[in-house]
């Protein structure tokens, strides 16, 4: 039963996946003390056998139809993990793989809600699986004490359910991936607007399970921000919340729901806040003389409110990056052009906007660049090159993988206050445990109270233990976090989170999560091992 | 131990409590065919003996200090209620008052913790109590099935412990009020920004727990959108939320103490998001023909977002009232004004916009003025007149019931596709309740999904059964709202919107909640009977 798993087997990537240029490669492995190019070994990934009972597929197919509940290795290996360097690991053969029983694919809410029925009944765990897009190990198929494990695919909910053009809300079933949410929104002139790096593959249902950022929120929001309303299914009946813009009746429980991981419910529909299609974009590049500098830069745009829907500040390390990757004449030009006008620590802030009117971008612009007045402009091209690469991340890493590179992100966020030493900390903490590395960071998403901070981490792989390598370094950063900032800003809590959520939320915030998951999911069947650990969900 | 109880004994509302002009009686009188005028009786008010046994009368002034457990009728009754129309006629003896057996004040978080603890010890009932102005029996002093009931006035938590100018956040505690919190900012150039009608007398600690939203929504945002954090006594311990401005890190839990209204827990320090002091204010007056065409104005301020500050759409019978209310030649004035105008239907818009700068101001305005093209201006005289006034509303209720008048407000909002709808039956129901009515509805939040109505109501007394009479005509409006809105908007639960919680967040929401509840306070000493009927917290 082995398979050879390849990466596009999993998902949709749209475009090449490629390799690196040469001329990168080379100042990486000056950097980072890269061996020689490796050929990585071929090694099988097996799913196993299915441990599915047959009564509990026999349930199942009465549910979703027999064509929907798959055994075969292929789906079952696809629905194994998401896209954390260690699930990119393990998929190329590094580490256990944790392979799902079966995968159901329900079409309707109804259905969600009569599958956890049979889980319940056949002692199943289930894991909602929507774009696999999870970088915290959110989607790792656990059983927990479960008998068996299925993967819940989302994938058939994948209508436009209504849209309010007068409210602009638009029902969206949870398996619409972002692509298409905005395809079938277009001809009511409308958007979501929410862009994170996982756009391609992300869906509705998984922005509001793991309280998804975008690449444009300043502008649009947080996934959290655009949510009115939900349908949930839970193994105690369905949910349904959200009749107000806003409400003074009692706690806010969807904001329960949302960020709840999979572990009290499964999200089949989310009312989303949409907004105009915009007419125009813009994107433009500055740099700021050092990142002090650079973040006091956007501390004013947000405490001024006139922050672009994209405002995106990269460290001294990330611009030195993307103009080590750019390569050619185009990077030494920049850095003459820099060094001209005095720039010593140049600092990349790219900010974007968006517009119903050319009058309404231009007004907006010069209300963001009235603050801006210190940084040296790059302009257009700079910009456009940021917007051309914005999805290309995951990508690389897979070609960074081929040629024997740890490359991981992590992020947080905090108070503008403690920002600095947030950054500090977190950097000390990764580069004494990897050694020689290039630790780069940017901020993306600014509020008026704080900012969040992203972290890439590229390091020669240790060939004997890559996983153990991270492992260590993951912890170390964690526990830089602790204290300083949210262990995470978007990325949610997933496995990899959970032993540093209590030193966040309290013993109580644990255990009130633990009373909630009673209610809705008595036997604890959903999406064991996530958010906290499961004998925390006893007692 | 009768006592004869003075509103002003209850609170501190600055100026005048005043009475009703004649021209505004007599135009009162003829809507809603008034009986001649009427003294009221002099009720007396009686405190009953306190039931607080020795005991926990000794352990109480254990941690506050003796002068801090207060048993006197005065403390007492002052603590016995809001400031609903029901209330209001307790406090002149018609209806049964629900009176603590002491009055509680501790100092420090640490005591609040400490106070709990002696109350689950003896079998007390807690009743929070900051400014005492619910309008829904928040501070009821309701037992519950405890052997006494005690009210926790937060009055001594009245310091501001710190402020982060930086990441503009202030930690004040909960018993602050809202004219202190603005004085304990001023030195620091610092603002809340919070100004519901309430603010002579609320607390910050009544903000959170009740979502308040105040008069300047529309550009501060609600009061849980400027919660950073909250620190929180129960029985089970103290929780404190709140680590970044945004965060992935599971549920926002801080969103369950917001709007808990004290039955989870006593909120004690809030981490505020602060805004610099507007240095310009400016309002307006603007008169939109009909009430349709007044809400697509608002609802394009909002989607376009271009809102004013304070953004309030009046229907028609409010704005006649309002002319009415102002008498004499000014009103005259403007309906000729009007009247040459072709307005056939006036609804009164005023507009408020807070700035940095005279020039920020202007472009401010400038944006929502385009939006508001085809209205009349009535320029700054009519926005002025709204801002002298904008805290009087709760003054003249008294006024008003010593005339023998029924007046109350109740609020709601929903999305913008269904706010007429939800205004006509809110409307029907009153009128169908009370008979010859003036029932006066008014927009004064707006989102870009939907927008908040504030209906006020005036009717003869029914001198024999006032108390039945409202309880009658709230039931109607209230099962009016539920299935087309919230159930408050910005005014929380408390006992009075109880029964119809559940229809809102469903049967799961309600055992969400009880299940929290066990978690946090066990024994369930924490204000019995708000948020939901005590036996729903048992399971």
């Amino acid at each position: 039963m082995g398979e050879r798993i390849d990466q596009n087997l999993r998902g949709s990537w749209s475009g090449d996946v490629g390799g690196l240029p040469v001329h990168a490669l080379r100042w990486l492995s000056g950097r980072i003390g890269l061996a020689a190019r490796r050929t990585p070994a071929a090694v099988d990934v097996t799913a196993g056998v299915s441990g599915l009972s047959a009564a509990a597929g026999e349930a199942l197919g009465a549910v979703v139809g027999d064509g929907h509940v798959r055994v075969d290795p292929v789906s079952r290996l696809g629905r194994a993990g998401g896209l954390s360097y260690v699930d990119l690991l393990r998929y190329r053969g590094g580490g256990e793989l944790a392979v799902p029983e079966a995968v159901v694919l329900p079409a309707t809410p109804e259905q969600v809600v009569a599958v956890l029925g049979v889980c319940v009944e056949h002692d199943l765990a289930v894991v909602p699986f929507g774009g696999g897009t999870s970088v915290v190990g959110g989607v790792a198929a656990l059983r927990g004490d479960k008998a068996a494990v299925v993967a819940l695919d989302l994938g058939r909910l994948d209508r436009l359910v209504s849209v309010d053009p007068v409210s602009r809300i638009a029902v969206l079933q949870a398996g619409v991936t972002a692509p298409e949410a905005e395809r079938l929104l277009s001809p009511h002139g409308l958007t979501v607007g929410h862009v994170p790096q996982s756009f391609e593959r992300a869906t509705i249902g998984g922005f509001a399970a793991t309280r998804s950022a975008g690449q444009a929120s300043s502008g649009y929001g947080r996934f959290e921000d655009m949510v009115e309303g939900v349908r949930v299914a839970t193994p105690a009946g369905e949910w349904v919340l959200g009749s107000a813009p806003a409400s003074a009746a009692g706690p806010d429980l969807k904001e329960l729901v949302v960020g709840s991981e999979g572990v009290f419910g499964v999200i089949t529909e989310v009312s989303v806040r949409v907004r105009p299609r915009p007419v125009v974009e813009r994107y433009e590049g500055f740099v700021v003389d050092g990142w002090e500098a650079g973040t006091e830069v956007v501390r004013a745009l947000a405490q001024r409110r006139v922050l672009a829907d994209v405002t995106r500040l990269s460290d001294e390390d990330e611009t030195e990056v993307s103009l080590a990757l750019s390569g050619g004449v185009k990077a030494a030009g920049v850095r003459a052009y820099l060094k001209a006008r005095g720039v010593k620590r140049p600092c990349l802030l790219v900010l974007g906007w968006h517009a119903g009117s050319e009058k309404e971008l231009r007004a907006r612009r010069a209300a963001s660049v009235a603050v801006v007045r210190g940084a040296v402009r790059l302009g257009k091209p700079m910009g456009e090159a940021w917007r051309h690469g914005r999805f290309t991340g995951p990508r690389q890493r897979d070609a960074l993988l081929d040629v024997g590179v740890c490359v991981e992100t992590l992020e947080t966020a905090t108070h503008w206050s403690r920002l600095a030493e947030l950054r500090d900390e977190v950097r000390r903490a990764l580069t004494d445990a990897l050694g020689r590395s290039v630790v780069m960071c940017h901020l993306s998403h600014a509020y008026e109270t704080g900012a969040s901070l992203y972290f890439t981490v590229l390091a020669a792989q240790d060939a004997d233990d890559p996983v153990g390598q991270w492992r260590v370094a993951k912890a170390a950063a964690s526990e830089a976090v602790a204290g300083l900032g949210t262990i995470s800003h978007h990325h949610a809590v997933g496995v990899d989170h959970a032993p540093y959520l209590e030193a966040e939320i309290g013993g109580l915030g644990v255990e009130v999560l633990a009373a909630v998951k009673r209610v809705l999911d008595p036997t604890g069947v959903l999406n064991p091992g996530k958010l906290i650990a499961s004998e925390r969900f006893r007692g």
